[in-house]
């Protein structure tokens, strides 16, 4: 797989999925030489959710010395993500098979929410909605910045959606 | 860092925490030829919060072919955590200055959940909590093994807890 610099020496986070092939340190390159070591974050789908929010504001505020900030986050999205292929209720019944769930629960998991990409069009509109709830968010720091990658395993390449 | 090959083959599924120091792909040998590529879950602390049994959850919907189920799950707290080191309050203080948030928000964040360890005698405690989250969840296999873990940077090693 083909492995690249971290394009923002800024970035002290990474969000990315939980999906072997969504491994940061696997599509770019963070020795023990890089200039960064970016806390890694990562869940089904690489998704932005209140337990990211917890792990960002934690290190906003540990890293909160003057010297070691955390300067700027970044989501990352890849193709052919699991979630993308599955809807939310799909996953659901999925699941209340898969555990043997009786017909109470089948029916609490079939509403519940999975992070289920199927009905974005692109993955540049999960990331930028993504960002979003991250540059939201009333209790970090003003001037995080939050950077947006779309990452295809296939080709192994990052691609930049956008910065807010 | 020593690599050791991982402990139990039938673990699809790994919580760390996000410090760059406890990546589980560092301390357990996955390579593209290891027996298992598993899902790497991390977030801050390495803690089974809502997010993580989401991703349980859907992980164990998606693979509920009969082919790939989710066998187990593996959780790691490791030695020398910075929410080791920092109590809820803490991180909540820090967070309120760095953030420059103001008084009413201060407030706020000086009463939130973070996933501290503070107040835990032992790694192996915090470890076992958490596992037992994972068993309690009404919506996962029933079958599904939980395997706890510690890890020490310093020394490369994990040693297990115990299995639920």
């Amino acid at each position: 797989m083909p492995f690249s610099a971290f394009p923002n020496v800024k970035a002290t986070m990474v969000i990315s999925c939980m999906d072997p092939r969504a491994n940061p340190n696997e599509f770019w390159a963070f020795s023990e030489t890089s200039p960064v070591q970016p806390a890694v974050l990562r869940n089904a789908g690489g998704r932005v959710t209140e337990d990211t929010l917890r792990s960002i504001r934690v290190l906003s505020g540990i890293m909160g010395n003057g010297k070691n900030t955390v300067g700027a986050v970044a989501v990352v999205h890849h193709a052919d993500c699991g979630l993308r292929n599955f809807s939310d209720e799909r996953v659901g019944e999925l699941l209340g098979e898969r555990a043997g769930l009786d017909e109470g629960k089948k029916g609490e998991v079939g509403g519940m929410w999975f992070g289920s990409f199927s009905g974005d069009a692109t993955l540049e509109k999960s990331v930028r909605e993504d960002m979003e709830k991250i540059k939201a968010d009333p209790y970090l720091p003003r001037d995080l910045e939050v950077i947006g990658y779309t990452y295809d395993g296939t080709t192994g390449k990052t691609t930049e959606v956008g910065v807010l």
